[in-house]
């Protein structure tokens, strides 16, 4: 089944904070059906989820305060993607600024929506091998603790409390799913 | 590693909107370093995400529209758990609502995180099986397209530009070990 997008009618900013922006748009359904959104206006460069791997039974996870949630949380580094910065390159300044690593193999996996009906926000899934110690300054307010983590052992990890992050699950099952394909 | 939590010296609303509220904090973390926050506030129940499966190598996920990405989505069956209702009985509903079946057997199989720096919220992952047909008229403003897939062809689904939502993904890896471990 193809139909046509719903039309948008009107879009106007309804609330906006220092790092947030809420849209609300008027949309008609191809039945004709008429509705509001609100939506979150993401960064337009987007963000990247990094999977760096030391070898290739190995993935290191961060553990770091996560004030949505208000706890510790385990996951893959992360980090947005700056203006004018290539994808790749801002999956390597971040593993740098994380985990004191940089990488010669750099690749990408896909990308991921987070809340796609009421959020812009994607994020790249990347792919970081053949790593070698580099570590740049980071705006972390405190040091970030690196857990390595087998990739042979996701069940284990997702039982964790801590290890919560869908985007952080999604990228490690693609990874595992990769590797696997790339194997045979 | 295990580090006491920074500690929130201030929290207040600095942006709302119909569906959004953006709280700022003012944190100070166990090294000294103080730092402004911003998240969004979830609504406190949270959500479901709902894996329905009317026989052991499907899952039933559906395509709609989605406003933050603008495209139309491909992904599990979502929504809000309603102020005083039962997570499962909230699966049970959406169902109804999304498919047009019921669940005689739900299992909660964990939650999600969306973006835990900046977001409360909390999705659960509930898997539905022993199905029935019954349909209960939803909110959605068109009808929703059911698409049945192979859980054992997920490889093929990630690849699809149209599935793209983490906590889809992530759930759908999960179901499968969790179907994996079971018949072990």
């Amino acid at each position: 089944m193809r139909r046509a997008k719903p039309a948008v009618h009107q879009r106007r900013t309804v609330a906006r904070s220092r790092l947030f922006e809420v849209e609300e748009m008027h949309l008609e359904f191809s039945n004709g059906v008429r509705t509001r959104f609100e939506r979150l206006v993401g960064s337009s460069g987007g963000a990247v989820a990094i999977a760096a791997m030391p070898d290739p039974d190995t993935v290191l996870l961060i553990r770091e305060y996560a004030a949505g949630t208000d706890r510790y949380e385990l996951g893959l580094p992360k980090g947005r993607i700056e203006p004018g910065e290539d994808m790749l390159a801002a999956a390597n300044r971040e593993i740098m600024e994380e985990i004191g690593y940089g990488a010669r193999r750099l690749a990408h996996l896909g990308g991921f929506s987070l809340a796609p009906a009421y959020m812009a926000h994607t994020t790249h899934l990347v792919l970081a091998e053949d790593l070698y110690e580099e570590r740049i300054p980071g705006d972390e307010p405190e040091e970030i603790e690196v857990v390595p983590w087998s990739i042979h052992d996701l069940g284990s990890l997702v039982a964790r409390e801590d290890c919560s992050e869908a985007r952080s699950i999604a990228g490690l099952f693609i990874v595992r799913e990769h590797l696997l394909q790339r194997r045979r």
